[in-house]
């Protein structure tokens, strides 16, 4: 008996698109990234992988993917499952900023602190100001967030991968996660094992399905998973590694 | 207090456009009908109604619906439930069917009797041919449906409003049931108690979001409820009625 679960980040956004930082601003699929999201879902159908829930975060680029690639597979129907804890990474006072200018701002060792490091979060963002979400409604009864490393990632994100992602695998249904690149990053961390260190230089690319196939115990049956196009994946990290550049 | 329900029926299909008979068909909206959804949701944020829940349909032109109406209101990470109970009425063998040579073929009053009439259903549709469900997996543990009249729709659709829409209702939350001309009259005949006779005449226009305030024992406070544009309501119930002319 083995577990089925594919993680997709979303396609891009329009904030990917001209370089911010987004985290938890709740900004919508560029073009690209809504074709991003159907090829997704082909994806799906041609590796004859049925997702039987989906589960995504509270933001629109997560939820607008998982609902154009489940139509692409004909798994529209399917029940939905959300919560914050699959948010994206929040990025604190950078919300909002621009890459490169941050990038110039601040130096290359600052910047990739901030980018790449385990547990050192960027500044806290001010409430009540254009990019904080301390007043949206959707976050009500969840605790206030100001800033985040992918470490308050993983320990926000591994609660409701015990309490609700891994009850549907272990009850057989094949289980997509619509996210983002952080929180399945810290997903993945948890599913291999890979160090505090080592998780800097994992890229995870839009729009194309990552497969694991889960052993009883949950561990990966193939290390780091397989994606459902593992070509345009290598040329994708890669690219993602030279963001803000 | 009250208690908070919007009722949306999904926009233009294709095969409204084309006017053919779709029942369980699972047809895409029309271009049309995607504006119309997205205008739905602006209908919302203009009368400051915001869904906390929503129910669909296991049909793409009503879960489509949803998800574009929501993200319209700002409201698209809103918990989601669907069921087959929501769905359109079963046309039985006229799935498939254009609804002029069908009116032609079998003359006006057996054409009106399939149409309106509470209690006569369509002809059962053959199982196995090709506008027919039962080996499609979203109804997997359903019972196999092969034609419906609106009694049967109601029948269907009303342990669903008891089970799943009521508790929401009563928990306070503002319920959203994005679904069909159908299976909405059945929920509207219940509401308002309209009799086998007169539901005949009831039409819903697609896209326009039906707003009914409940008193404590669930009865409208205002008959029929309130069309968040009545304007085009009107004109649109006018042109629902003279389908297949």
């Amino acid at each position: 008996m083995t577990y089925k679960l594919v993680l997709l980040r979303h396609g891009e956004s329009e904030w990917n698109a001209k370089n911010l930082f987004t985290g938890w601003v709740d900004v919508p699929l560029s073009e690209k990234g809504t074709e991003e999201a159907r090829r997704g879902g082909t994806l799906l159908t041609e590796a004859g992988v049925t997702p039987d829930v989906v589960h995504t975060s509270l933001l629109r680029r997560a939820i607008t993917t998982a609902n154009l690639a489940l139509d692409a597979a004909d798994r529209h129907w399917i029940p939905v499952k959300r919560s914050w804890r699959l948010n994206e990474r929040h990025y604190g006072a950078l919300q909002g900023k621009n890459k490169k200018e941050t990038l110039a701002e601040f130096g290359e060792e600052q910047f990739m602190t901030w980018r790449r490091s385990y547990d050192v979060p960027p500044p806290e963002i001010e409430l009540g100001s254009e990019y904080s979400q301390d007043a949206d409604p959707r976050y009500e009864g969840a605790p206030l967030v100001r800033t985040e490393a992918l470490k308050q990632v993983l320990e926000r994100a591994l609660p409701y991968w015990e309490d609700e992602i891994v009850p549907d695998l272990k009850g057989g249904k094949t289980v997509l996660v619509a996210a983002h690149g952080n929180s399945l990053r810290a997903l993945v961390k948890h599913l291999d094992g890979i160090s505090d260190e080592a998780i800097a230089g994992l890229n995870i690319p839009t729009g194309i399905p990552l497969f694991y196939e889960l052993d009883e115990s949950l561990t990966p049956v193939t290390a780091g998973g397989t994606y459902l196009d593992p070509e345009a994946a290598k040329e994708a990290i890669a690219a993602v590694a030279n963001q803000g550049r």
